[in-house]
């Protein structure tokens, strides 16, 4: 029995659980099932557990399931915590449970078997299906990983969009080419994904040399390296930007930087370093007025942000949008910026270096790599102009597995 | 001097230090200043500390610092992070510095003591300017809470506008009375604070009964306790629900928790449910089509999500709208739905239970009460109607600084 097991190796059994379960085991309370917790099935010669009440709590009929909100209807408050099988009875492709409360359930063994509860099961549904798994890459290897669809492919082909799409949320980045030269081709592409996510600046945005901007990317001078509007709580998840009319002036040449790879290292190499950098908060902050709106903006995160089992949630860093209030101790200024730097140096030797051509799309997730671009001048028959939208992970992720269903027929997905 | 403090009362220190400094601490690592690193100024008979590194990257000239937007733009990669003063000379109202990189930099008292490194000063700053405080309670209490103005003071009067904000921020409840009968009434309170986050639901929403839906909350039926669309990572912050209709049936009745309270209660009561609701991550989901669109959106993330300080960030909470995926181990199945049913218990003996009325908007934090409606039942002449809108706390919260920038006078914050 698995309980039994437990009991027996519990060493290697807790380093072989998810980071949630090791987490609570640190607490001082471990976990196990009883035996007549759980319903033992063999799904074609697979041995597999699955709790009652879980069983209980997702039964598929229609008093408890409503089909078209593919919503749990059941009413809690008169849930049985303690429910348990008066009969089980199995039949080719699904099994039977009739309950102590008099309810009667039916599941589908595909059903089962994909909502299983060993890790190799977890894991597999977790990148197919929950998030694809990132890779990293040093800049030296971004022609490689630079994934290019026409423009055509991604508004007229749902393969060729799943695919870019894809591409774009394992390495961050993802080009499209040969757009039609127009203010609002970009909102092709945005439709065929969902909406954009709107800002202070804009449902769209416009970026070309302003004088009296708000905002320093309004500015024809260097970009330095940094993630747009880290001020946000919810920080805009990706960047559509559509050179329209790219610069014919020596400059104008894009840096991109990824923040998991620079990150990675500084763990490995500089421990201290990183820690400065996922603990310590700073302020970070925009404070004007567009469209005649003023907004004075702020959030506080560190530059690193880990999520519970120490990944990497959200990178936050831009020289210009840190505001001069530093919300930590005195003691931490000094360490903070050298750490800073360090991240700095980092991400500038691992950057990628190219220069995109009027007509591209260049995507890139927003939380995870730095932007930077060098100076350019404008001329009077060159005038660089680029049509900026935002896109959140949670339509992207939500486009991508509706793809997937749709396109790779994964069964018992829903 | 400040360093020599630290070395002889370490604990003390420790202990009054902000987490940040403590957690980096407990890593072994307990950074302090040297003294040649510091600059020490007695402003308005406050002695207060300044770290050079910050001054000099703060410096508010026009080579550091762009003033319409706002914005640093010191080139970092000429940035002496050793930088030293070369010169401090005082005026009565400001201090000048020139530095070892032969820069000139001046810096306005009210400017400095704004930003200063001391606890207290940094806690007033983040109550009057970042957030403010939330107070948690009761329903018992709620009619003591509940701040209510009519909706031609909100579109009308800045001052009321920023009272009402204020209350909705720090009890996460607050009502608008005398709302015109219009389905575009809501937009009038929207545009005064910004506007609205769009979701899969649309710009806005409409709730009213509707056969074959996509979501529950087109039923009629009872509603149990809930937040909103926990399966977005950016989930929206505030509910705006405007009756435009409100039923004259029997039911039809709010109830409304604050889950901070009940947080609170459990992490003091049930230690052990409550350490299981902030660390086990399970699965919140919503698959469906609106609007001919199909979407299928996935978060993970605890009941109770907890920021890096222990307090609490963001609570998730649907029957319906977790998903049958349980994303941790098996072991933890049973003892989840345990603790899960105590926060549904524990939420519906604290909460508040009112009928909203036709006219009013009641808006609440999304991400900290929960909301739930008893069934209803429509009639011919009597047909339930919400039109409803998100709003995110980024745009609320920057809101309410630019008001209090606008009423209050407050001195040297931007």
């Amino acid at each position: 029995m698995f309980a039994l097991r437990i009991i027996k190796s519990t060493n290697n059994f807790v380093n072989s659980l998810p980071k949630t379960a090791r987490k609570i085991h640190k607490h001082n309370v471990l976990y196990n099932n009883k035996p007549e917790d759980l319903l033992n099935l063999v799904i074609r010669g697979e041995s597999l557990q699955f709790p009652y009440v879980w069983l209980r709590e997702n039964c598929q009929c229609e008093h408890c399931y409503h089909t078209s909100a593919q919503s749990r209807i059941l009413d809690w408050s008169k849930f049985d915590l303690n429910v348990k099988a008066n009969e089980v009875s199995e039949s080719e492709n699904s099994v039977r449970i009739q309950w102590s409360d008099g309810h009667t359930s039916q599941y589908n063994f595909n059903w089962l078997k994909f909502r299983s509860f060993t890790p190799e099961n977890q894991k597999k549904y977790t990148e197919t299906i929950y998030k694809p798994k990132k890779e990293t890459w040093h800049g030296k290897d971004f022609s490689n990983i630079l994934y290019k669809r026409d423009y055509s492919d991604i508004v007229g082909s749902e393969e060729a969009l799943y695919e870019w799409l894809h591409k774009l949320s394992v390495y961050g980045v993802a080009l499209i080419k040969n757009t039609p030269s127009s203010e609002t081709a970009v909102d092709g592409v945005v439709d065929r994904i969902g909406f954009t996510k709107r800002t202070h600046y804009g449902i769209k945005f416009v970026v070309q040399h302003v004088q009296n901007t708000s905002n320093v990317a309004y500015l024809s001078s260097t970009l330095q390296l940094h993630t747009d509007l880290p001020y946000y709580e919810y920080c805009p998840g990706t960047n559509l930007l559509h050179y329209l009319v790219q610069t014919v002036s020596e400059g104008g040449e894009n840096l991109l930087s990824d923040c998991h790879y620079t990150a990675n290292y500084m763990k490995q190499h500089h421990p201290e370093q990183y820690k400065l950098l996922t603990d310590v908060e700073v302020e970070w902050s925009d404070i004007g007025t567009e469209f005649g709106n003023d907004f004075f903006k702020l959030h506080r995160a560190p530059v690193i942000c880990l999520d519970c089992h120490g990944e990497i949630e959200r990178i936050n860093f831009s020289i210009p949008q840190r505001g001069s209030h530093f919300p930590g101790p005195i003691e931490l200024v000094k360490p903070w910026y050298e750490a800073h730097s360090l991240f700095w140096d980092l991400n500038h030797q691992f950057a990628a270096k190219f220069k995109a051509e009027s007509g591209d799309i260049l995507a890139f997730n927003n939380i995870r790599l730095l932007h930077g671009r060098s100076a350019y001048e404008d001329s009077s028959n060159n005038v660089r102009k680029i049509i900026g939208a935002y896109i959140d992970w949670d339509e992207i992720y939500s486009r991508l597995r509706c793809l997937k269903v749709k396109l790779k027929n994964e069964d018992g997905i829903c």
